[in-house]
């Protein structure tokens, strides 16, 4: 695969997962709820975990109809509530961010209320699109029914990504953390939680779809791992070279809320060679799965680390 | 089944939800945030959810260990979305409510931020303890691992309930009518959504535990639809009539944010009316099933329309 190619997977799957999310966030919910929720989540971000998710799935074969269509839904869940997470973020009671891929955060444009409404109802969706009823449309022609035994693998990774465990008990370290210094250990403790836990959720999500079996899932979960946090060492290392025009987010903003951070903890460049030791490690995890095509996650985890916003 | 005996079995049940919760209820969550959820959730309200939940599941036979383990399991599930919704809803950028089952709520006690993060958890964690994995501690002794299919109906309807077309949806509704007044159709269309669909999905997630078939399943759908509607005018009426400290939570405070409801649409009289012939509806539905134990579902009915809190 080349660079090229590379780049035209990433475009045309990046499509693909903005028709799916297109398709199943609705535009028809109540009084303007719709509204926001496909603000919240459509029309932007890298939709790095929809990505991870669909190259794990494609790490042992090519996928058919039916398990391509359990990735997209896999890819568009995590993004939900990857998106729901932001929303909720921005708000005045956590870090009153005004700015958001480029454009005013959900509350700047729909009011704290429904924006509290929008998070939660994304939430809700991601595990609606996990588990599919006759109703539900299919975005991938031929695609049969969902297997339950997959639809509640994948509930039950997200579920556990997503919550205390994972991303909302990372985010109420962060809360707590804000002011006091941390070590670096317990800065991975939050970042494990906090952004490490979806994205390797991500990738085992992907392989459940893909059918990936026991002895390469170790592999592929100590790359999601070594990936998630080398992940959040970059943001941080981001937050504090980029300008907010470049990161469509506030910039210099874990400075100014006295965060601590993999840089303020390491300094600048002990970070950035720290993220870069976290993605050899993660490739070296990934070349011992013995999987046949692993070659979109190897490249994914060189485009986390070298990436500029 | 005597007064008495309906007596004791909502005691006991009541009890075995409590326990059910105190064990899937992190007490460990860093940060304070399993002490924000677990006060959110343990230890208060009447519980009609799960109740619904262990009722139906036991409409057609008595449970084995497995089946109950899995009703514990929904019964909890629907407790914490119905908690969640709550500690959300009492925010400042929602109701703004200070009292909550006879406790300061939850964001008086944690601040905001923790508030919508316990809330956020506390979602995430339902869909948890309806998908469990190898290391999740069982209630019932003897019970054999949830099958994946119930797992994944589980997840399908409380997620359905909860999300945009339920639960979320009919609170962005109740927002946007405030001040608005609303005819009797869109404020049953509200309340469908707002209480009556997590209501409804009680009762089915109970009858999928107890597996309880086709035919009977629309009868209990019926019961479910009618009972939640009930319950949401009965609530109507009793925030006119009884006092903070009855309720536990603030009396008066429809009328208050002037909010559109089955009072002031038919009149008080009308409404208590319109509640019992609802109540006779899902009994009458109850009755068509032919199913051997739905007395535990007809007594219910009658409670939460007689209920003075």
């Amino acid at each position: 695969m080349t660079d090229a190619e590379f780049d035209t997977w990433l475009r045309t799957e990046s499509a693909c997962v903005e028709q799916a999310l297109h398709t199943w966030v609705p535009a028809d919910a109540p009084a303007r709820l719709g509204e926001a929720m496909r603000y919240g989540v459509l029309d932007g971000g890298k939709r790095v975990r929809p990505l991870l998710v669909l190259a794990a799935a494609l790490a042992a074969r090519p996928l058919d109809a039916s398990a391509r269509e359990a990735a997209l839904r896999a890819a568009s869940a995590v993004e939900l509530i990857h998106a729901y997470s932001l929303v909720h973020d921005d708000m005045p009671c956590m870090d009153n961010d005004v700015l958001r891929r480029g454009k005013p955060t959900v509350h700047v444009q729909f009011g704290e209320a429904q924006a509290m409404l929008a998070g939660d109802a994304m939430q809700a969706l991601a595990f609606e699109v996990l588990t599919p009823d006759g109703s539900s449309p299919r975005v991938v022609p031929g695609a049969q029914p969902m297997h339950p035994a997959l639809q509640a693998r994948l509930c039950s990774l997200l579920a556990r990504s997503a919550g205390q465990a994972g991303m909302a008990g990372g985010q109420a370290i962060d809360l707590a953390s804000v002011g006091h210094p941390l070590d670096e250990a317990a800065l991975r403790d939050m970042h494990r939680r906090k952004t490490g836990a979806l994205l390797k959720a991500s990738v085992l999500m992907g392989a459940a779809c893909g059918d990936i079996s026991a002895p390469a899932l170790d592999g592929l979960a100590a790359y999601g791992e070594a990936i998630g946090l080398a992940f959040q060492v970059i943001d941080d290392v981001l937050d504090v070279t980029q300008a907010s025009d470049t990161l469509g987010k506030t910039a210099g903003k874990d400075v100014d809320h006295n965060k601590p951070t993999y840089v303020s903890v390491l300094g600048l460049d002990q970070a950035v060679r720290h993220a870069r030791l976290l993605r050899d490690r993660a490739q070296d995890a990934l070349a011992g799965t013995g999987l046949a095509h692993t070659e979109r996650l190897r490249r994914l985890a060189d485009r986390i680390v070298d990436r500029d916003s």
